[in-house]
């Protein structure tokens, strides 16, 4: 039996081959492009190691879940393998879904977000039984098909299978390296409710000249919007900080034993000062345990070229709550709709277009420590522990909801350009991404 | 010699030609299109009635400015001979520069905006030559050829023909019925300052996960916008009030005199209530002595279908503040900035695009006389007379500035669709206009 490390170097190509032929497969889940064809090509690879695989249907694409493995602990394991659309193709230097090695990075669609973590455990698990042996622990493995629109079935699947589910802890899709190359282990999500205020006046826009008599859709809701954070980025919804929790001892050591370089950061972001004029802990704080409202887009009457005197009949707001425990989005809809009628604005509509619950890990899990030593051997340094990240994703019907502890690890870096033109990951992250699987798997069987 | 009414019966054939030939004949100043050909057809006709005719170069279209008759009254006349754009053209019923005559109407662009009223105008003045004899009065005419793209070379020439251009009253492009088929007489125009907020925050779009820390330019631009008008459409500019003067006796007795159906308006606006749930001379004194600070249109960010979760780095807003007496744009903007500067937003910018002086004539001017007994004369019933036109137009460097009372009256109905596809004037509005202009010389000869 050869070594895990020399059997990585023997397999070398035909991993990369393996890898290069899941990307080569589209899976578009906006389009619906190849979803039944990559979810064979994914239960093939899963039996090549001697999963057992089901395929589960939903109603969209395929939920397939795997088995493999025993042990008195339990890993969850999800991933997906559906991908963004490639557009716009015009921007990448090779085609999406021929995958090309360059500068000892692999190039496609897909290979970021999520194909590449994807394929990267199951060689580690390849790996390990041709090497080590049979798994120490139980692998549960969900992989879905519809992660890029919403999971529009993961939580009803969830519930089926809440029993099946359980689990010691999980490791979510992915993760990887940030700025400095330091790996980053990621226990939640903030959760979101994106949702459109709309604003409908009279029946039709009506030459500006009007506007001294009739009322104005916009002007109502710059009134509305205004009422719902101050100046100081203060959010005023009413009740909206009731359900903020603080956070604890456990997450503020986390956050003072984080790195942050100030100066950096602002370059990084482009922007000359944070929000208030803050630094260093209460940036941090505001980064990770803060609730937001953002406007993402507004709009409203005649936007081009110099003139037009109108007074538009209509105007909405597209507007993006990241939520942070304990708020739900089933409580700031509720909140906001409260706040807006309280104030008289019955007329602004609020129509809710996407809600995820935040999702939280606590930091002194199995899993997350598990996580954190296989960090420490394989990468020779200290994780940077991130509490919530403001990225979204179904977490929380999967694993908060019942319980088991997440933590987000993977194999992409800072120019990975996941959902954009020349998605890519690196080569080295890929083949250190299975050293890394193969710590956590002997950390957590043991921890 | 036949009398005025026989010539207009024997020449309506040949005059509805002439109407029709200037209208087929191009002149869109946005594009340039036809400008010299179309200042050369007006030049022949002014010379065929026997005016004396200039073409005076402005470094854009040329102004023609021609004197006839004799008197020791002097009408000053503004026209213009431009047009706007003709699309959409797939909206016209009939090509926009083949004039159609249909339902006893003509349809083409420019017909109501302004070619009607300046054919209109020079064959009353050939009539009354024919069948009256010379005129009793010396007409002053100025016509433009850049009207639709703001008058950029008027005012100079105002300025430099300020002696030449001395009058006792003046006659405005246009005008003509309401609804209820009264006749209008307005006696001025709004100012407008029109004019774009730029807020501009980081470098680049963020991520929307970052708003937590990183500044928003679209809640600076609501923020900074919420400070200049109250739920109750109170302008809050500081110090805006000052300067509008409140209606004077006479012009409060005007508003008191005009016929106001407001179930009839708030229809034909489309609209439930007024400002405020205003009615009656309030809402009657907001729409003709009220400054306004209208949002004609807004944009920042992502405002596509669905979702994109984006912390955009730029917004703006189109303003559109009218302006009474004696606001002026100059005023407007320096109040404005004062405002913003005044309340932490000196990076909000202000990127002034228009301006318009307000222009208003005494009521009792004897211009406005004349015009009331022409309209009694040849319309049998009593003209509406209406302060201050919510439109916009040069009326304030060429006649205002230089104290000339200044009446707007023509040959347009409310379905005329000026800037719009199928553009038209009745037949019976342009013959009834005529009498009008010979009562209307008649009656300025001798008050």
């Amino acid at each position: 039996m050869p070594t895990f490390d020399t059997f990585l170097t023997e397999q070398r190509p035909r991993f990369i081959d393996d890898l290069k032929t899941l990307v080569a497969q589209p899976s578009v889940a906006a389009t619906g492009q190849g979803m039944i064809e990559t979810a064979g090509l994914v239960q093939q690879r899963l039996e090549r190691i001697g999963a057992t695989v089901q395929q589960i249907p939903t109603g969209g694409a395929p939920i397939i879940y795997a088995e493999i493995g025993s042990g008195s602990r339990t890993l969850l394991i999800y991933n997906h393998y559906d991908v963004q659309p490639p557009d716009p193709i015009d921007l990448w230097t090779t085609p999406p879904f021929e995958p090309s090695l360059r500068d000892a990075k692999v190039y496609a669609r897909g290979v970021s977000d999520n194909k590449g973590d994807l394929s990267c455990r199951l060689h580690a698990i390849e790996a390990w039984q041709k090497t080590i042996g049979p798994l120490p622990l139980k692998i549960k493995w969900v992989i879905e098909g519809e992660e890029e629109i919403g999971s529009p079935h993961l939580a009803a699947f969830a519930q089926q299978y809440a029993a099946t589910l359980q689990a010691d802890g999980c490791l979510w899709e992915t993760g990887g390296k940030n700025e400095d190359e330091r790996m980053t282990l990621t226990m939640g999500l903030k959760g979101i409710q994106y949702l459109e205020l709309r604003v409908r006046g009279g029946e039709r826009d009506l030459h500006s000249g009007y506007a001294a008599i009739a009322p104005s859709a916009v002007w109502r809701l710059i009134w509305a919007l205004n009422t719902l954070k101050d100046l100081n980025d203060e959010i005023l919804i009413d009740h909206y900080y009731d359900h903020v929790r603080a956070p604890n001892e456990a997450e503020l050591a986390m956050l003072k034993a984080m790195p942050f370089d100030e100066a950096k950061r602002l370059a990084a972001l482009g922007i000359e000062r944070f929000i208030n004029d803050e630094h260093g802990l209460d940036v941090l704080k505001r980064l990770y345990y803060g609730p937001t409202v953002t406007i993402c887009g507004i709009q409203s009457g005649y936007t081009g070229e110099g003139m037009k005197t109108v007074l538009p009949n209509t105007a909405f707001a597209k507007i993006d709550c990241r939520l942070v425990p304990d708020l739900t989005p089933e409580i700031c809809l509720s909140l906001l709709r409260a706040h807006l009628d309280r104030r008289g604005f019955g007329d602004v509509e609020i129509v809710p277009l996407n809600g995820e619950h935040p999702a939280t890990s606590a930091v002194d899990a199995p899993i997350v420590a598990a996580c954190q030593a296989a960090v420490r051997e394989v990468y020779g340094h200290e994780p940077v522990l991130i509490p919530l990240s403001a990225g979204s994703g179904p977490m929380y019907p999967l694993t908060t909801a019942f319980g088991i502890p997440t933590v987000m690890a993977g194999v992409t870096y800072p120019g990975s350009r996941a959902h954009a033109p020349d998605e890519n990951i690196r080569l080295d992250d890929y083949f250190e991404g299975i050293q890394f699987i193969r710590k956590l798997i002997e950390m957590f069987a043991r921890v």
